[in-house]
């Protein structure tokens, strides 16, 4: 993560509707993610974990190279933990990469709307999923203006992420999250929601490893 | 890619040196990469990968989800080629995701050093390797003063990503490219320093995948 130099504002778990909820369509929620499992076998472990996931809420769209997700927080967070764990649960050393982004509803050509920031209660984890994660994360606040503060969302950020038992260190770029699937993914949505209640257009990228045969990087 | 809305005013290719060049460690320049190949033999394939690029002037660190790669502009992108390249040639379905950081030094608490932006000249690209590669492409100015233009380098990064012939379209929160891996690795570096010429802080991810067997979304 980056550009942390105040204690952390806002506390996590702080509720943070403030306001009608705009539509994830109006306001660019989303996803995209892609599983990577390392094993001749491949395509069933993917269409297998897409299929174990409840899409429900979420317009899903999957082309050569990942899969995109529009619908809100709370939906996402229980697909991706969904889908991933199933990989996971295969035994398959898997890799997902996720990215979450936020207030930016266009595209490449991304012109930030009018308008405040905008973030939703945190979603509470889902229940653990015994499959165990290493993740590299990265959260990233963009368009913030004089007026915002996002040190305040990083340090809430990283304070969440602590009190779900995730954190593990910061590394170069990134920082180094390790626990249960479930308890990862919640870190991640948590702190692109708390950085969110300040910033307008925030994404978060998370690269996630399933049953390694290395040997770990994440002792604590 | 995010944040364009004016016409490019820095020409792609332009020579962005401006002063005495840091260090890498002293501005942070690097890069994490990881590599999935899509087989049981992974492991072959992975560290066939890394012991086929040419290493020399980057510091090398791997851990059981990414590796770092510390050093220059040049040398990351003709690792990055080479390395990803010799996993395509296996012939074997693989992605590899790659992120960039210029700019921050430090590591999650990222408190960026006072000073100007920095960026060499863009480096040209690696000879093509005959390896086709379709990806999705996200580029951030992160930390731009009210004096910095990111919207120019974010437009010069698209007209030099059209010039070298990758750019396919615009979808959510990232760009497609499809193309000659050199080309796309090319461009995604471009970008980069394209940027990096008015924003001192900036990152880009690259999910880039060969060998689909996916029906490939990338015509134009």
């Amino acid at each position: 993560m980056s550009h942390t130099s105040a204690p952390p504002a806002v506390s996590a778990g702080t509720a943070l509707d403030t306001g009608t909820a705009p539509s994830p369509d109006a306001y660019g929620t989303g996803a995209r993610f892609s599983l990577h499992p390392m094993t001749d076998s491949f395509i069933d472990v993917i269409l297998g974990a897409l299929e174990a996931a409840d899409g429900d809420g979420l317009a899903i769209t999957t082309d050569d190279v990942s899969t995109h997700l529009r619908g809100p927080e709370d939906r996402l967070l229980a697909y991706l933990t969904e889908a991933i764990a199933h990989a996971g649960r295969t035994g398959v050393h898997t890799v997902a990469h996720v990215l979450l982004s936020r207030g930016c509803p266009g595209e490449v050509a991304c012109e930030v709307a009018d308008g405040a920031a905008y973030a939703p209660q945190v979603p509470s984890p889902a229940a653990t999923t015994g499959v165990q994660a290493s993740a590299h994360w990265a959260l990233y606040p963009l368009d913030d203006g004089p007026d915002t503060d996002h040190m305040a969302g990083i340090y809430a950020a990283i304070e969440h992420a602590k009190e779900l038992g995730v954190f593990t260190r910061s590394e170069h770029y990134v920082t180094r999250l390790d626990g249960d699937l479930a308890d990862v993914l919640a870190a991640v949505v948590a702190g692109w929601l708390l950085v969110g209640a300040d910033v307008r257009h925030v994404t978060t990228h998370v690269t996630i490893s399933l049953n390694s045969p290395t040997v770990a990087g994440g002792e604590r």
